[in-house]
């Protein structure tokens, strides 16, 4: 089949084998894919992967043993847990230690005519949302995470900083939530697409400790430092860019001010389908361009563009 | 008066004046004073604090409008703040942007014969905790204060890394509070100190992914990163030195592993106290020098020798 392939360097294969699926692995071809900043940052070393890249897609299940699945549209959790660790038993399955990670940790990606995912991390796609917007599923399960790990409460004042996809994913979920939501970013033409929602800014004029709550989804190593400045005193800091401490990185802040920061990660796919429904989004606005699994490669690159935002590859 | 005074160097001082108290001070005569690492901290600029050094101490109210203070034995909370802002009246008094700081921020500390502070600053010390063991209020509040921060419960697996003096201190309250405390350090004789209280062991033995918080109080910059190692995922990371990342600092794993990092500074004097007292605790071992107030440069070099724990001053 064909397959975006990394090791070392990007290559798109021809004759890549389609993958068997192990016990409890549904086949799935994969129909529309979407590129992620992850998978930029894993082309330049990130996590050591080696493997077909990809892990934001919507596919149709070719087999499964499940047979009532077969058929059917399915986006999938990109964790792969044992399932029966410490870790797991505690319900922290996500963290499993001896996880692969679709697309990024041991477990070839979406960037491919079929890709393999056991049953239980696979979710119907309600009729209701196309592939487009399917795809959109996982990274806006990310930003549904925040809302999960911290107990916003409507008074609350929430910065988010960063106007990339990500950080206007989280404005789109933040900004339906709470009244008091500001999004901080450098590109003007990209907030537009949030300020029916969300406040918008130059992060350039953001106030000093002036938000309860900070996310840092700007994926540059300022990030962290720029949130510990804009936070008030024991507020707290989401920390969604996991190059967000640069060399100049000052970490007394967090003592003095005595900040909480909390990593956030995956988000859950069941609750990102119902916001998608219920909130009616249209999240097609977020993609920049469409290519064919031919020219992944190029797909990656205009990824790096600044001005893009999503960009996806259809499979089939 | 005799003073410990800094301003780009140490210097002892014999014709610094008597502080006079502003409205709601009182003029504390000091008895005894501690030096914390804070102190060493500042004279290496931290801070950038001008002024009379020291916030460790214990004293006996000289003048005060309160009459009843007057020849009272007292401990003082070190941050002074405005009551009226948006953070004091938020019940975050100890983070008012106008604060000002004994001996660390703007405000004349204790190394010195008096001192002056607001009347709710003090604390009135029972009989039973002798001036010695009163000057360890201060640094114990910080260790009490954890227990404010995190919701420890009985089964939780707890490392703290430094076996310095901050270290021992957290070991002596959480060991007295939980069954399953660990302290992590790279002095056997300083470990022995609190071997009956918790279980110890060198840092280069140190699990990965072990405990489900960890408290660091190594104070030096690679702490932040021993603690991500040594948490599980979904841990909590109590961080209590302010210099705790270096330049090699990665916030990758805060992200993956999704970490809660939580600052933590000042801490309940009255909560110190009556701990001190409950547990009946002896401090005493931990007192390695004592010296004069005319021997306070002494003191403060003493205080940076390898093995020394804590260093007290007598400033009457």
């Amino acid at each position: 089949m064909l397959a975006l392939h990394f090791d070392q360097t990007i290559q798109l294969r021809t004759d890549y084998p389609i993958p068997e699926p192990e016990s409890g692995e549904a086949l799935i071809r994969v129909l529309n894919a979407g590129v992620c900043n992850t998978d930029i940052e894993i082309t330049r070393g990130y996590m050591g992967f080696k493997g077909v890249l990809g892990h934001e897609f919507v596919g149709l299940v070719e087999h499964s043993a499940d047979r009532s699945l077969i058929g059917r549209r399915v986006a999938g959790e990109i964790n792969l847990s044992c399932g029966h660790c410490q870790t797991c038993r505690a319900q922290m399955r996500n963290h499993c230690p001896h996880r692969t990670v679709l697309g990024i940790l041991n477990k070839d990606g979406a960037f491919a005519e079929y890709l393999t995912l056991p049953k239980e991390n696979l979710h119907l796609i309600p009729d209701s949302l196309d592939d487009n917007a399917a795809v959109f599923i996982e990274p806006l399960a990310a930003a549904c995470r925040i809302n999960e790990q911290v107990q916003l409460v409507k008074d609350e004042r929430v910065a988010i900083v960063g106007d990339g996809k990500l950080g206007l994913l989280i404005a789109e979920v933040l900004g339906r939530l709470l009244p008091h939501v500001k999004l901080f970013g450098r590109h003007v033409e990209k907030m537009k697409l949030v300020s029916d929602i969300v406040e918008t800014s130059s992060i350039d004029n953001a106030p000093s400790s002036a938000f309860d709550v900070v996310v840092d989804a700007c994926g540059n190593p300022d990030g962290l430092s720029q949130a510990m400045q804009m936070v008030r005193p024991m507020g707290t800091i989401v920390l969604k860019s996991t190059c967000a401490a640069g060399s100049g990185f000052h970490p007394a802040p967090i003592v003095i001010d005595e900040l909480t920061i909390i990593g956030s990660r995956c988000g859950p796919f069941d609750k990102a389908i119902e916001f998608m429904q219920s909130h009616d989004l249209n999240l097609d606005k977020y993609i920049s361009a469409t290519y064919p699994l031919a020219r992944a490669e190029e797909a990656l690159r205009k990824t790096q563009e600044k001005e893009t935002l999503k960009v996806q590859i259809l499979c089939h």
